[in-house]
């Protein structure tokens, strides 16, 4: 049987649709974040990046780079094993404790990714909950969909950001069954955030338990970057709240924070937490570092801001199509994959603006867009550099107001 | 409802079985290894480590420490994205070349953890090819399990290493349907090691694709370190080749390899791979490093099969029972998972050496059992302590030759 030519005809697909995927090659720099090299071709180029997710630029803050060079020194480069077999080190358990605290929770679990910490929570709970059944937000990410599916619990999915739809969902299911609300606070790629005190509400109704994915949100949100939890002051009453090491600050990796017993639940029995090797210590003291700054640090987040509101007041002036939300990302809708690709193409060829052409699976299809995520570190005269680059690209193209 | 009294329950019958674990808290400290200290109850003791995966010791050695630190000074402590959204680095593909140069294939590809990418491989082959029926070994990992599961793909299980098994159920099936032979080399709570010659010509003779992890290989078996597909000469016949760069090459994370269609097609489907946060840049130049010096340096795998060789000879002198094999594990099996963590635990307090009890579910349960893996750095001296002590706790225990 010729496999390759099995393979082949489903890429071919894929770029036949628009929908095939061109990774851009970078070089990121020390001190020099937005701006990175990009490799294309042989040829290297000074681009500012758009759209990372390194939200605070705290991947090149010195303090998170002398913690993890200092860790790396100090015990090596890898855990040594599983967290069950030599693999959890001191490092590990500061970190969990950082992260307990930084919710207010009474502890925290550590996995590979934030990935990982969504599908082998929900997959755990999913189907180790007798007759559980999991009410799903339809904007939830891929991770938390994965995890879902493969726990084969029943899953319900509610109309993204609808309490009323919720309720009337939960109102319809057997009173007895234990059940889990699931959703995000900040949805990445719309930017929009949930109403996450009426979800609450609805979920103690119902007496249901609620499971909060805030990374998009951790670092960002709340006096101490606990989140959007953090900000509204309902971290207390979210029975679990997931969260990530790898976007705002700057690392990799995901966790969970709960009660006691729900962390050693899932420590306990969660396949994908058991059966891998432990984070590196390095990465472990890095991220708690990173989160011990942004604890007591604001200026992140204030600057953010300033940075976020300037973008979008570039825009409009510009007249320059972009949803609006509460958060810190900023995207501008272009509805088609090949013309996303496009316009990021030229954005990157002629004025050296790095923003990914975000496209299906990432989006729905139809709703292809340029997601832009102003840094604090983006300079003013980054903002008026790519507002001009826009509002002429926009001039140019016929898909100029088209595209509103 | 009451969720924390549901997840205390099965906490309890964890506990009431002896399954229940207890992670030990160790501090890795940089060229000491195999010793580290290990916290417990607010103490601190030195201890031998016995039961790392880090098998060469090459997450302490000086060029993979230098290389990991240098990177972080480059170009910071994370990726900043998703692989498609700003989170493909340079030295992530330098990594992706010499993964491919080191099976011989004509591509790679980078996953967060060998577990995810076992995971996310098998899930996207069994999921996207039409029909498609997938072999797997009885002893195939959690990870494969967990992927080829998710995939929803039919799943045969032959019996472990049984290629007479393996070819009549491959001839049992349709002729024209999509198969893949899924197995491990080296197997790593038995250390055994698959007859990979014999399950390739089976497997081609019944036109099936064959996948093969070799985690617990990969840096230690064949010339430069490609496993033992290489030691044998049949990487070139094997279709897709996953490895781990968390176990012999000291740091984290996982990957494949195989023809550019196929890497390309995994890359472009698999969820596993798309959504998640990319590793720290720096991860994979240490990676790239540990692999580029033992690809060339072969000392530190001889002298690991000479400790390997000395502990074995050891426990026979000392009439400790241990399973035979091939490969750099050693088992001695207790088969009962509270006298497994009886003697562990004293091997720990009175004796200073830490080897984990291994139990459900890891392995199955009544094979529970301490699994020892002599790497390079420990000492003649390491080893003669060690079967002082096992002797001194076989002549102790009512349950001396009774675990033969």
């Amino acid at each position: 049987m010729n496999f390759n030519a099995l393979f082949q005809a489903q890429i071919d697909t894929l770029k036949s649709e628009g929908n095939y995927r061109y990774f851009a090659e970078l070089e990121r720099k020390c001190g020099k974040f937005p701006h990175a090299a990009s490799h294309h071709d042989g040829k290297v180029q000074d681009v500012t990046v758009w759209c990372s997710n390194d939200y605070l630029g705290m991947g090149q803050n010195p303090v998170v780079i002398e913690a993890m060079c200092e860790a790396v020194t100090r015990s090596g480069t890898g855990a040594g094993g599983t967290r069950n077999i030599s693999g959890t080190n001191h490092d590990h358990l500061l970190l969990e404790r950082e992260l307990a605290d930084l919710h207010n929770k009474e502890a925290a679990l550590l996995f590979t990714s934030g990935y990982v910490s969504n599908w082998a929570a929900l997959s755990t709970l999913g189907s180790r909950l007798e007759g559980c059944i999991i009410l799903s937000d339809s904007g939830n990410h891929a991770s938390m969909i994965e995890g879902i599916r493969h726990s084969r619990a029943q899953k319900v999915i509610w109309n993204h950001n609808d309490v009323k739809d919720l309720e009337a969902k939960l109102a319809a299911l057997p009173v007895d069954a234990p059940k889990i609300v699931a959703f995000e606070s900040v949805y990445s790629m719309d930017g929009d955030i949930a109403p996450i005190r009426q979800i609450v509400e609805v979920a103690e109704k119902y007496g249901a338990m609620t499971y909060l994915d805030e990374v998009h949100a951790v670092g960002l949100y709340g006096p101490r970057g606990g989140g959007i939890a953090e900000q509204e002051g309902l971290m207390d009453r979210i029975t679990l709240i997931e969260g990530t090491l790898g976007k705002a600050y700057g690392v990799v990796g995901g966790y969970i924070t709960g009660s006691s017993v729900l962390c050693d639940f899932i420590r306990s029995f969660a396949s994908g937490f058991i059966f891998t090797t432990a984070l590196p210590p390095a990465v472990a003291a890095a991220a708690r570092v990173s989160i011990m700054h942004l604890k007591t640090s604001d200026s992140e987040r204030q600057r953010q801001r300033q940075q976020v509101a300037k973008l979008r007041a570039g825009l409009n002036r510009a007249g320059i199509p972009h949803l609006e939300n509460q958060s810190h990302i900023v995207p501008v809708m272009i509805k088609d994959p090949v013309k996303t690709k496009m316009l990021a193409d030229y954005l990157m060829d002629e004025w050296g603006i790095y923003v990914q052409p975000i496209n299906y699976p990432t989006v729905p299809k139809g709703t292809e867009r340029l997601r832009f995520t102003p840094s604090p570190l983006h300079s003013d005269a980054d903002i008026a550099y790519l507002v001009e680059a826009l509002e002429s690209l926009w001039k140019q193209c016929a898909i100029a107001h088209a595209v509103a």
